[in-house]
């Protein structure tokens, strides 16, 4: 372990916010969940969850995630509830990204603007599938339902794409409020990851 | 062409947003390229350009796509220098989405955080591919060099992700300024495109 690594390590784990994090609701294309990964540690998220009831085994392509994986944990739940409810106990806000009309003009699923939620508190955001979007009781289970606008003809993005785009608000309103530039986790919590990243 | 869905159109053509648009500097993955295209029409770009030294045909994945590239014309470019010249006479700022270090600490290129420009302006991004990045002639022709703060271990984002980021900045900005509730094309493209549209 050279000096510069080390220090590297020690730079990032300054950064890492443990209030931050995100479950995937059944994303079962692994490309997508790899590029989910890597963009959940580029804003400093230290864990994900994931729920999928497709696969027994999950597959991450590492040309996608750039590696991301190994510096985030990743717990998965038998199902969407008792992955929010394990949030929830924990005391994070849980934020469903749906699409949906934040004008409440044309359907029926009022949602919110995704840039005007405070992200600075502990913030857990759930993202669906390509195909069938987010779940009935993921929606059900939320606190609140967000939706990135949409200018175009295509009803909705990329999974990937507005996870980053959700993630990336959080990182703009975390980044103004100087959550970066202090320690935020434990001090326990910080040694044992420097440790474990240094000396694998 | 029933009613409903002529009116659908006539509302995304009068948020359409001529002077924004994006260059893609060799990105050869075809799935990066399908994700591009469908957040570049969903901010509501009305053309894209590609350069691609690889390959002689590009391929577009439906899945990916959503069916965008139907919705906004598509130019090759046999360079970048050429893409850029191009959109430098039409009167657009070029700005190259490049990593480097946005406080200019820890490496060589001195970028700009991509969230204190004003991308009301013209605006054209240039994007790179996942292996090489941005080309040194990209870098050298652009007004502007300007990255995404990245505050975990990874070095990049994945391409389609990095422009999907960029290109929702400059959607809220553009928001912000009114310039969706406006017509931004001349009268005589809009009426055009509908007639293009609505009966292909
Ligand atoms: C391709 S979309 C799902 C589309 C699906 N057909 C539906 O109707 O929900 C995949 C996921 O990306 C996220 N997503 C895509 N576009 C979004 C938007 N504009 N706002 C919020 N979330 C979005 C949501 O988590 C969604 O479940
Ligand atoms: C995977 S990155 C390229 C990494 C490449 N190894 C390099 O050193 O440039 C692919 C493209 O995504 C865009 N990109 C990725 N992360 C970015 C960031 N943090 N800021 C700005 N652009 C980024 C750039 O256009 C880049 O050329």
């Amino acid at each position: 372990m050279d000096y510069r690594r080390l220090e590297k390590i020690k730079r990032i784990l300054q950064r890492r916010q443990p209030d931050l994090t995100l479950i995937t609701d059944n994303v079962n294309n692994f490309r997508n969940l790899s590029a989910i990964i890597r963009s959940c540690e580029a804003v400093g998220t230290m864990e994900v969850h994931l729920v999928n009831n497709q696969q027994e085994k999950l597959y991450l392509i590492n040309k996608v995630t750039a590696g991301a994986e190994r510096w985030l944990t990743q717990t998965r739940h038998s199902s969407i509830v008792t992955g929010i409810n394990h949030l929830k106990k924990r005391g994070f806000t849980i934020y469903a990204t749906h699409l949906g009309d934040p004008e409440g003009i044309c359907c029926a699923v009022r949602t919110l603007d995704y840039r005007k939620m405070d992200y600075t508190k502990p913030t857990a955001f759930v993202v669906g599938s390509e195909k069938k979007g987010i779940s009935e009781e993921a929606l059900e289970n939320a606190d609140y339902h967000i939706s990135i606008p949409m200018m175009g003809m295509t009803q909705s993005l990329n999974v990937s794409v507005a996870t980053a785009i959700i993630l990336f608000e959080a990182q703009r309103q975390r980044e103004e409020k100087g959550y970066y530039q202090q320690l935020r986790t434990s001090q326990e919590i910080y040694e044992k990851t420097i440790f474990e990243w240094a000396y694998p």
